[in-house]
This record gives C-alpha cells, sequence and structure tokens, in this order.
C-alpha cells in the first residue's frame, strides 16, 4: 500500500508526481522529491521557489527540507539564493555528509560544489511576486510539504518553503526544522506542518504528531491533538496564535489532516485511487478551552 | 527555591554567574544570559564564542539560543561572524520581533541595527583556535547550555557555540535549534543538549525530555530514557550514534544530566549551596541493547 499527502490545493500537482513514482514502486524519498519539484518549478505558487514571496529586500531566499524515514537522516537548508530547487540542496546534503543543516552562502557554495544547477535569482522572481513586495503586502507564508510511503514500507517527508512575505533578511521559520516543520520514521509515520512556523515551532508540532501515533494514536486523533495543544499551549502562555495546519500519515498511509484557522486544504492519494483528491478542513476547535478561531489565512505583520 | 545547570565543567564560571542573580532574586532569563556571556568571553573555553573552533574557511561562526519558559517564545541566530555574544542577539530576536530564527548576514544586519557590540572577527580568534583550524584537528564539537529556575517560578534556557571544528561553512548543529539543542517550559521544566548535533536532532532530544517530565518522570528518569532512546533509535536505523549528552531540570529546580560517552560534565548550583558542584556522568548503558559506548568524546570526522 503506497500512499502520498501534501499541503495545499496547490499541491495536488505534487502528489500526481509522487503517485506517479509511487505507483510503478518507486521509492518514497523519490516521491515527495518528485512532487515538491513541480511546485517549486510553478511561478503561480505564490509561497514556494520559483515566484515565490520575497524578504524585506526584494530577494527571494529559500528554505526547504527532507527526511530519510528509514535512517532519520535529515537535510536542510535555509535562506538560499539563487537556486529554484533548494530541495536538492537538503537531499545533496543529507546523502553526500554527515551534516544536517547549511544556512545562506554556506549552503550556496556546496550547492554548486555539488554540481545543482544555479539561477540567476531576478529569473526566478516573478512580476506578481516583486508586486507583493512593492506594495509591501503582508498576505502569506506557506509551505509544501508532502509525505510519502512507499511498497517497500519507507517513509519520506519534505518541505520547501519562500518563507514570509516581507520576512526579515534571514528569517527562517518552522519548514527546515526537524520536529518542527517535519518529522519521519519509517513503521511510525510522519507529519509536516505550514503556517506561522514561529507558532508551529513553540511546541515542536510534527515531531510531538509522530511521537503521538507511535503511542497508539490513530493520525486523526494525533494531528488534532497537535494542533489543538499547540493552540492551546500557546494561549496558556499568554500568547496570540497564529495560523498552524498539519498533514500526517501513519505506517499504514492512512492520512489526517488539522489546522487551527479556515480554509487549510490539502492533497491526498494512495493506491487504488486515480486522482489525488483535495480536501478543505475545518478548525480543530475546543470550546471549552474558550479559544476563538481565526477567520481566513491570517496576514503577516511585522 | 532557585536552580541552575550548566553543560561541562567550564560552566562553573557560569553556574556561579547565574546563581548570583537567581540568589538576589533575580529572573531565570538573566541567570543564563549572564552565565553564557561568561562562557563567550572566555578565550579558554574553545568551543563557546570568543576562542571557538573555527569553521574551514578559518572563520568564527556562532550559533546561540535562548527561550523564555514563561511565554514559549524563543529567539536563535546561526552562523554569526563578528559578535562575541551572539546569545545577546537571539534574545533581542525574542524581545523584539515575532520572529524566532535569524541566520547569517541577516542575523548580524539585526545585530547591528539593535546596538549589540561587534568585534573584528579577528579579535575574537585565539592563537590556539587558528592552530587547531591550521593541523585541521577534528578534535571537537561542544556547546554551552544553561537552564534556570528562579524564585518567580520562571524558568528559562540558553545555549551558545562556535559548533563543530573545521565545520562546513554555514553548518548548523542541535544548538539553536528548538526542541534538539534546547526547550523549557515554566511549571514543566527544561533541557539542553550537547554533543554532535545532528544525532541530537535525529530524536529532538530536548522536548522529549521536558515532554516527559510533563508526563511525570523524575528528571533523572526522563534525561536517561531520552539518551538511551537516542542512542538505540539511531542504531535500530543503522546509524553509528556519536556523542549525545543532556542536562536537564524540573519545575521543583530538581536536575539531572545523561551522556552516551565518557568524560561529560556539568555543573549545578541551587539554593542553599555555596558554590557550583562540579560532577561527571557515567554513559547510560542498555547492555541487553547490545550496544557498544564511546570511549572519551569522539573525534569529529567529515
Amino acid at each position: 500500500m503506497w500512499s502520498f499527502i501534501s499541503t495545499w490545493a496547490f499541491s495536488s500537482q505534487a502528489a500526481e508526481a509522487g503517485a506517479e513514482l509511487l505507483k510503478s514502486g518507486g521509492r518514497a524519498m523519490d516521491a515527495v522529491i518528485e512532487g515538491i519539484h513541480r511546485v517549486e518549478s510553478n511561478p503561480e505558487v505564490d509561497c514556494v521557489g520559483r515566484g515565490g514571496f520575497l524578504n524585506e529586500k526584494g530577494e527571494l531566499a529559500l528554505d526547504a527540507a527532507v527526511m530519510d524515514g528509514d535512517t532519520l537522516k535529515t537535510g536542510a537548508v535555509c535562506a538560499v539564493r539563487g537556486f529554484e530547487h533548494p530541495v536538492d540542496i537538503a537531499r545533496a546534503l543529507m546523502d553526500k555528509t554527515r551534516h544536517n543543516i547549511l544556512v545562506g552562502e554556506g549552503a550556496e557554495e556546496f550547492a554548486r560544489k555539488m554540481g545543482i544547477p544555479e539561477s540567476a535569482m531576478e529569473d526566478l522572481i516573478t512580476e506578481t511576486a516583486r508586486e507583493n513586495w512593492r506594495k509591501a503586502a503582508g498576505i502569506g507564508h506557506d509551505t509544501i510539504g508532502a509525505i510519502a510511503l512507499d511498497e517497500h514500507g519507507s517513509m519520506a517527508v519534505a518541505t520547501s518553503t519562500s518563507g514570509a512575505n516581507m520576512k526579515l533578511c534571514g528569517r527562517v521559520g518552522d519548514s527546515p526544522i526537524i520536529g518542527s516543520g517535519f518529522y519521519a520514521e519509517s513503521g511510525v509515520g510522519g507529519a509536516c506542518a505550514t503556517g506561522w512556523g514561529e507558532d508551529i515551532m513553540r511546541t515542536c508540532c510534527s515531531f510531538r504528531c509522530v511521537s503521538l501515533m507511535a503511542a497508539g494514536m490513530s493520525p486523526e486523533e494525533a494531528v488534532t491533538t497537535v494542533v489543538r495543544t499547540a493552540h492551546e499551549t500557546i494561549v496558556r502562555h499568554g500568547g496570540k496564535p497564529d495560523c498552524i495546519a498539519l498533514v500526517c500519515m501513519n505506517a499504514k498511509g492512512e492520512c489526517a489532516a488539522a489546522c487551527n484557522h479556515r480554509e487549510f486544504s490539502y492533497a491526498y492519494i494512495k493506491e487504488g485511487m486515480d486522482a489525488p483528491l483535495v480536501l478543505e478542513k475545518e478548525p480543530v476547535l475546543d470550546k471549552d478551552a474558550g479559544n476563538t478561531f481565526i477567520d481566513g489565512v491570517a496576514g503577516y505583520e511585522r
């Protein structure tokens, strides 16, 4: 039984590409990478790769990560400029070195050494992204995250994002941070997150989600618990939670998603299905906790 | 009841400085920062701040983080050059922005904007550090991590490191990564790690340690479980664990430490004690799991 889940409706192209590989016996790691490539190359997706949001200086600085559930090895890169596929740099880091994380220029130098194709940063910036930057429009901060299970039982997860629009130069969210933005262990499960990274990090949402599945929860129970707990923990400590959303999968390929805000969507396909389903989730809500939930996807305020 | 624990014997100066503040009613956050300042400024400590290990290019690139257990807010900076006290940049990021992580040049620019004192990088590099770099001596990768509980019940944690000697340019270990290198929640507990960051990250050791205390374990049970599980999980997934060590504290100020290698030491002081105790731990060992443990602190191999 193979299975694939990824964040946001725009990731249905990732699910299609991943499923194509998994269907023919491909590996989970190749499926998540292939899926993410499609979104990184799509200039219409405003928060990932080509066409992504720009930082305060008008630069496209990308974050990405991969985790191999078989080995628990990871690779992550932060604030990389001039590469359309930061996820390829993350994978090379995982495969070719003992290191997990490279940031900024160091990551760019490493990518060049690895022969990963470079682009002029300007060529990766779309007119729409430039327009959002000119308007200083605080409108977004999403991530493509994808989890796959292959028919060999291997699991993998990967993430890629341009981060928040108009972010501070060098700002990194949850996406390349193990345990917060992503986690996977073959035989147990995987999870990845999207939303306001700073709030996702506060309770290490992805690691927590996989831990709860390891402890016997279903994917639905685990991911709902994680989002509700993350939200309530921030409230309990005097904060105002921004957007938190996760997708997850257990070792049987069963998937679930949860969010604390409206309009969160995800794509999902498994063995036996012809095409990905794109579904939207209602926010988790624990009325007893007195929480009020965010309408729509909250804007980015500095 | 106030309490303070920090990693490695060299941190007894941090424990002294932290205790000085806590004794007179000071805040946990100020105590960990003050403690870490001492070690960052000490040129004799070869893995933190002034005098720290250099990267492959002979640069001193530092990582640091803070977490306020009252708010669950954090600040972390990665690969910062030209600042003796990266932990101050991390704290300013936490206090003054909605962001958690800044890397490289972005973190340096932010520090300048905040008026944090800058140094010529050369002035922070000692002859010993230069010598280690010339010899390409793969000898170290430690972190000062400190946890404090103050008499108001607030907890805080902070870390600071130069990372591994001869590390790749831009490489980041666990120290500035929430959940892996550090975690604290007032009323529950705190933890921080030192060792081979890539292995500490694989099982999000610090978050796991605090989670286990939240679930009712004593600090000793929690930290021992985390180190043993981290080691065994890596072995189970086909890896060879390098050095993993943690210290932790619960909300009562009770402390514990654990490691999977010899020669791990820590400093500890609490209300009623005149001076910090410096203790050395024996490696945790589960003979049934067939593990062999590392003698001494393993070297750094690229």
